[in-house]
């Protein structure tokens, strides 16, 4: 379901230390902002600190930008990682897919059905086969080739692409192609892949089949951001599913795409609504 | 893990408004607490604000008591309703059980290996078959029959022993009696029980008889506050295990009990914490 | 994945009996039948004994209606009830919804890519709304509304149309209409309902509603064969979901609906294979 | 629920052909043997065939000897492994522990509650901290220290204890030791460990804080048969525990052991029943 009304999200993370709260908290009281959800964390080990506000705009004194005007004095004295995102500006979201459709077309029906907060300005695959699908949706289907003894000039249509639809948040759902790194770097904690293994069980190529040579009683499915280090980056999300040795690595494919699909999207959703906070290689998720 | 250090905790339910957090936090960090734990929760449908502070007391100026009296005037202020505990007083918990030794086994053994955070003083049973079992965890064992014709006398015995230990927290770990109306009302929101179903489904006796009677797929156990109406109370949690034509009602009573254990000992946990608020006839767990 | 060759699937209860593998299965080996997959039950409660085996056709020396004919003596000898199906002929299944297209879509989907081993010769529908996702998929789309003050000239058109189509399992997805008790029972066991709550809880309108009134800390979907009684027939499936203080009743209709797509998935695909077998009110399932 | 009546399990798994179970299912019911529960599995990868009856013995004219002995023909033509066991002959079990108490606390509950059809002789351990707790139970303990400089002389006495006790099953309940392989391949398929990590993540040591240190979502136990190869041998179950950022450690350390107890009861209960076929490296479970 939508926000019914504009909200802003600020999401901070700073050195541990006495005050933070009351400062934030009072900031924005001070000027009539109502907090409608508010999550924190302190991490021990650290000594770091993660929050995340969800402020109703309706009585706000400010104005968006004027309320990152006011507030950046505050961030510096904490030392503080912070944005202040604003709901009324859903992000942009670029998906990318190849010719398996299970991730695509269960984020193109919930986009559809207004479940995730985003607009969605195309879609980019290195096969056609998608294009109708899309289409239906009424979104624009980009057709980039991969070939593989000339990957930079797909890429570097990629990144046009990107960058005319003013691209916040690139989904690989199941994009079987691996990303340069300068991409990984250009777009760091903005890419987010579906890796169908319970990671750091079974990364690379044809997870399924090496799950079930290895006989698991589980199969999974992680949720990441994208770094330069293969299906290595920060976990956003996880599920498992039952299998049986019943169950041959056929099944495992089938059987693994509803994983793949959830997990996906619920990660997707987190991040489109700034819950999620990356610290080193791990993740703090205000879920 | 028992906490290292003691810790306040302050817990909080009021009518929502702006500003309670900023006022909140701030009298905290002005009088040195640090916030180790936060959580909160706005329920737009009842206007109705929960929250819960975890404070570090290594650097406060106050004693717990010192605390509660200048925080009075802020709870009355914002109508709330309030109560700050100290985790260097552990909760006193009455454990009540029957024939059926599954939890009662189970929350010995969290105790016995300090994952319970709590004191045990005695446990009542109406029988007298688990005695050795609690004596050798060295708890006293209380035998209170409860005779049909006269079960008022065995529950005056019941609120005798509760004074005398100082209980705070009564737990119902399979015990079969149903507690008279005025034991509940005197400890409302302090007795907590493990029903062996998914909750509202099979309420009352042989819960599991029922389910395998429904063909039910799954079956489940409901931890809850004990109210005057049986099976009715505040729900804290509930898990479901996975069952098959292949069982039988017996297998179902065999399969519960892990359900029933994890269950109990996950809110009880929460509990003994202050993580749970009630409100209605509802939970908020801050787990 | 759609099975590469073609098997027939005999399926059998009867009262239990020394002797009954024995016979079925020398019989099934002495014509060159090769069981590829066997499950069988013996209920102690009822004395009732449940099978279901496999057979490839490969070199099996009958066609389907011989090998039904020489079955014969021996089912009638051991009071069976069975049948025989041929993979090769997959069942006619319509697909019934209502305004809420989750149900639909996620079928449509598993039909299009070859997970659902069936034919979809049209969808009903009591509105017009998802006429054009479904004709994408090229299915013919009926629209048959439902006038209250006369249910019964849209339901005699729904037999219509279920004989013109040689219609096998009805589906119902999400269809919000109550079926008149004489299609129910004409169609016994042959029409599939999701119901959106962890049956028997919270039958009837608005489950998740009921749910969030509750208070309950996990929600469910059912799927079930549609008898006279409302969400009373034999149960299929069920699955459950987290939630917590923070769902809305708003926000379990939105997760809920994952859970109710693959519970319902997972009954048809389990029903098309004919894994399931009635029993009184309740299922054998092998799965 | 222990069984009430003796029962045999035959346990077969030999290439698969066609005749197979015609021939076994006629040749127990032709001497009157009632089989109370059957499973079967063709794994046409390998073309190998797994199949587990369970026999009521009751009107048998067979004992177990005159059974095997007879048998025996018709195992060598179809070139089965097999073995045939008397339900009322139960396993035989030594317990290895080391200081942690949870799974070897939890499978002596399970003991004591005859929710395992075993018998345990005693209890090894290279501590002594657990020996009241044994012996409460009224099981001999012995305590086994492993020298570093002399591993040797410690298995040594482990081998003796174990055939003086005529043990058929080695459950290491977390013991902190690894087998010498002469000791794995002597008693292979009959010793299950307990591994807390979903394998094969995070296999050797301190599989929470390599999890912690990696930052995923779940956490996991593994039960599987010891090979020469450390965690590497044949899975029988696995299970996940969902955890946050919130969880240090310390907290995935206390909430595995729940996983870990429940992993390795179900997997050492499936074991005693002849529920498990090993097939190179992997495993077949009739559960």
């Amino acid at each position: 379901m939508l926000s019914m009304e504009p909200r802003y999200r600020l999401v901070i993370s700073c050195p541990d230390r006495v005050g933070i709260v009351a400062m934030v908290s009072s900031f924005i009281s001070s000027h009539g902002g109502s907090i409608t959800e508010a999550n924190q964390h302190s991490e021990s080990a650290t000594g770091w600190f993660f929050m995340r506000y969800e402020i109703s705009a309706r009585n706000l004194a400010f104005s968006v930008d004027e309320l990152r005007e006011s507030f950046a004095s505050i961030a510096q004295s904490f030392k503080m990682s912070w944005h202040l995102s604003d709901s009324s500006k859903p992000k942009r979201v670029l998906l990318m897919a190849s010719k398996q459709s299970h991730c695509l077309a269960d984020l193109l029906y919930r986009y559809n059905s207004q479940e995730l907060d985003c607009e969605i300005p195309c879609v980019i695959s290195n096969h056609d086969d998608l294009r109708s699908m899309v289409e239906w949706h009424g979104i624009p289907y980009h057709h980039v080739p991969v070939d593989s003894a000339d990957k930079q000039s797909a890429f570097d249509r990629v990144v046009e692409l990107v960058e005319q639809n003013q691209i916040d948040t690139i989904v690989l759902a199941r994009y079987m192609q691996i990303l340069p790194p300068e991409l990984c770097l250009r777009y760091a904690s903005q890419v987010i892949n579906i890796h169908h293994s319970f990671l750091p069980s079974f990364a690379g190529a044809k997870p399924y089949h090496q799950a079930h040579e290895r006989g698991v009683k589980l199969i999974g499915a992680t949720c990441h951001y994208v770094t330069e280090e293969l299906d290595a980056g920060p976990i956003i999300d996880q599920d498992v599913i039952r299998i049986t040795h019943n169950d041959s690595a056929d099944d495992m494919v089938r059987l693994g795409r509803d994983a793949e699909k959830s997990v996906l999207a619920r990660g997707l959703r987190w991040h489109l609504e700034d819950r999620i906070l990356v610290h080193g290689n791990k993740t703090v998720v205000f879920s």
